[in-house]
C-alpha cells in the first residue's frame, strides 16, 4: 500500500493570462488531496471517493481503457474524476515499467471540487505517485508534475496550464510562464477562502476571454497588463511586502472582471473580505463561481465572509512549503 | 424673470481616463436641473434650492465676492453649490457687460447630487445661462459650455473634464478628448439607473487613480485600454449595436474597478441589473459611491434594482437629445 498527498493552490495572480504565456504566480496552500493504492490481483480497478465536496462514491472500471463506471452522481463529475485518476493510472503504470495489474485507490480531499482550487491537479499528482510507488517506482517530482500536466492537458482538451500540477507538486510559491516552471520560495502568508458553494465551467470560461481577447486590442492590453502587474507581484513577494501584494490582488481582481470572468457571488465576497480588513482579495482559477482567495490574518475576515449572502464556506488556509508528500 | 434648464448626464464610457488625455462618452439624460433668474433693485444675491436630494435651503449672500452664507445645511454641499452658483453669476454678469445687480436665484433639481449624474454642471450651465439672459445677454451654447467649464475647473481645483459642461450644454451623446468637445448624434438609448444614495468624494478618487497610473505601468495600460474601448464604442454607437455597447459598458467597469473606483454597492447595482437582463451595466462617474447606468428598455431592470439592498433608488432616465434649453 502507498500513500500520497498534495495541496490544492490559490493564484496570487495570473489566471487565465497563464493561458497565452503570460507570467502566473500560484501557490500551495494546506487543504491536501490524498491518495491511497493498494495493487489487487486482478486487473480491476476501484476507486472510492469521499470528501470531494460532493456525495462520496465508489466505482468499478477496468483502468486505463476508457470504461465509463455506473454510479449515482451528476455524470459531469465523475467523468472529471475518473478521467483524472484513468490519466493518472495509465502514467504510473508506464513510470512502473508497464505493469497491468489491478487497483484498489481511494482518494480523500479537502479540497472543493471546481471551485479554483486545483482538486483535480492535486488528486492528479498524488495518484500518479502513490500508484507508480505501490507498482515499485519512484519518480522524481520533476517528472510526477510533468505527467500530471499531461493527464490535466488530455483531460481539459489541450487548455490546462502547468500552474497548477507544478503548485502542487513543489508546494510553497511557484512562478509559471509557458513551460519554464520554478519555485520562488515558501514565505508565510496567512489566506482565506470564501466560496460560493457553486462551480464555474473552465472551458466556457477561458474561451470567453479568448473571445475578448480576439475581438478587441485592449483585451489583448487587459491580458498583457495582467502579465506586467504579476512581475510586480514578484517583486512584492520577493520584499515581503503584503500590502502591496495585497493592492496588487485587488487590481488583478478588477482585470479579471474586466475579462468577464467574475460574477455577483465572487465580488460580493471579494468586498465582505475587503471590507473586513483583508489586505486584498480576489478570485482564484477560471471564476464564474467557486472560491476567492483573501490576504489576511485578521479572523474577522473569515468571520465576514461567513456572513456574507453569497458565501457558502469560509476557510482559513496558509501557503504550505509541502507539496507531494508520500505519507 | 429668466428660467433656464440643462440636463444631467450619464458616462457610457471613458470617465477618470478622460483625465489624462482619452476621449469619453458621455450622453445627456432626462434628468433635468432647472434655475430660474430675477433681478434685484439691490446687490444682494437670494438663493433657494428644492429638490438637490439634500434638504431645500436658502441662503443670502453678497454673490461673487467669495461671501460664506450662514445657513443649516452641511457645509461642504453649501459649499459645493453655493461656489458654482456664485462662479456662475459671476461670469453671467461678465457676459451681460459686468452689472452689478442682485439676483433671486431658485434652483431645482431631479437629480441626485454628487451621484456622478453631473448636477452641478446642470446647474451651473443653466445660471449661466438664466443669469445672462435676466441681465440682457444672450450667449451662444459654445461660450455658455466654456464658460461653464471655466466655474467647475474653478470650484474642483483644475481636476474638471469639459465632459459634463459640454454634454449638459449640447445634449444628446458627445465625445470628449482634451479640449476637443463633439456631438455625435442623439440615439434612441434607454437607461435605468442605480443610485445607492451616496456620494463619492471625486478629488480622493481621481488622486487614487492618478497614483496607481504613476506607480504602476499596468495602471498606466489600463488608462490607455479604456481609451481603446471608447474608440470601440463610438463605432458601435454609430451603427447603432446596443449588444455591443452593452459589452463594452461591463468590460469598462472592470477597468475602473481594476483602478479602484468601485465599491461594493456599486458592484452590487451593476450585477443586479446585469442579472435581470440589461445589455451591460457600469459605474458612471467618479465612482466611490452613487450611480450605477444600465442599457436597457426592461422594467425589470429597474425592479431589480429597487429590490437590490445597495440601491437607494433606481430611476428610468433615456438619453435626452435637449441640452440647455430657455424656457
Amino acid at each position: 500500500m502507498a500513500i500520497s498527498s498534495a495541496p490544492g493552490k490559490v493564484y496570487l495572480f495570473g489566471e487565465h493570462a497563464v493561458v497565452y504565456g503570460e507570467p502566473a504566480i500560484p501557490c500551495a496552500i494546506d487543504l491536501r488531496a490524498r491518495v491511497q493504492a493498494t495493487a489487487r490481483d486482478d486487473n480491476r480497478v476501484r476507486l472510492t471517493a469521499r470528501d470531494l465536496s460532493l456525495n462520496g462514491f465508489t466505482v468499478e472500471f477496468r483502468g486505463g481503457h476508457g470504461d465509463r463506471p455506473d454510479v449515482d452522481v451528476p455524470d459531469v463529475l465523475v467523468e472529471a474524476a475518473v478521467g483524472y485518476v484513468d490519466g493518472a493510472i495509465e502514467h504510473a503504470r508506464e513510470l512502473a515499467g508497464g505493469t497491468d495489474d489491478g487497483l484498489e485507490l481511494t482518494i480523500e480531499s479537502d479540497i472543493p471540487l471546481g471551485a479554483g482550487l486545483g482538486s483535480s491537479a492535486a488528486v492528479t499528482v498524488a495518484a500518479i505517485d502513490a500508484v507508480a510507488r505501490e507498482f515499485g517506482a519512484s519518480p522524481d517530482k520533476e517528472v510526477i508534475a510533468d505527467r500530471a500536466y499531461q493527464v490535466e492537458s488530455s483531460v481539459q482538451s489541450g487548455e490546462a496550464s502547468r500552474a497548477d500540477t507544478y503548485c502542487s507538486t513543489m508546494g510553497g510559491v511557484v512562478r509559471i510562464e509557458g513551460s519554464d516552471c520554478r519555485r520562488l520560495g515558501e514565505p508565510d502568508i496567512p489566506f482565506v477562502l470564501g466560496y460560493d458553494g457553486g462551480a464555474g465551467d473552465t472551458g466556457q470560461l477561458v474561451a470567453g476571454v479568448r473571445s475578448l481577447r480576439d475581438r478587441y486590442p485592449f483585451a489583448h492590453a487587459t491580458v498583457e497588463a495582467v502579465g506586467e502587474l504579476v512581475e510586480r507581484g514578484e517583486t512584492a513577494l520577493a520584499d515581503g511586502d503584503l500590502a502591496e501584494v495585497g493592492r496588487l490582488m485587488n487590481f488583478n481582481h478588477g482585470l479579471l472582471a474586466a475579462l468577464g470572468v467574475s460574477s455577483r457571488t465572487l465580488d460580493d465576497m471579494v468586498w465582505a473580505a475587503r471590507d473586513a480588513g483583508a489586505l486584498g482579495a480576489k478570485l482564484t482559477g477560471a471564476g464564474g463561481h467557486g472560491c476567492i482567495v483573501a490576504l489576511t490574518d485578521s479572523s474577522s475576515v473569515k468571520t465576514a465572509l461567513e456572513h456574507a449572502p453569497s458565501c457558502e464556506a469560509a476557510y482559513e488556509a496558509d501557503l504550505t512549503p509541502t507539496g507531494l508528500h508520500r505519507e
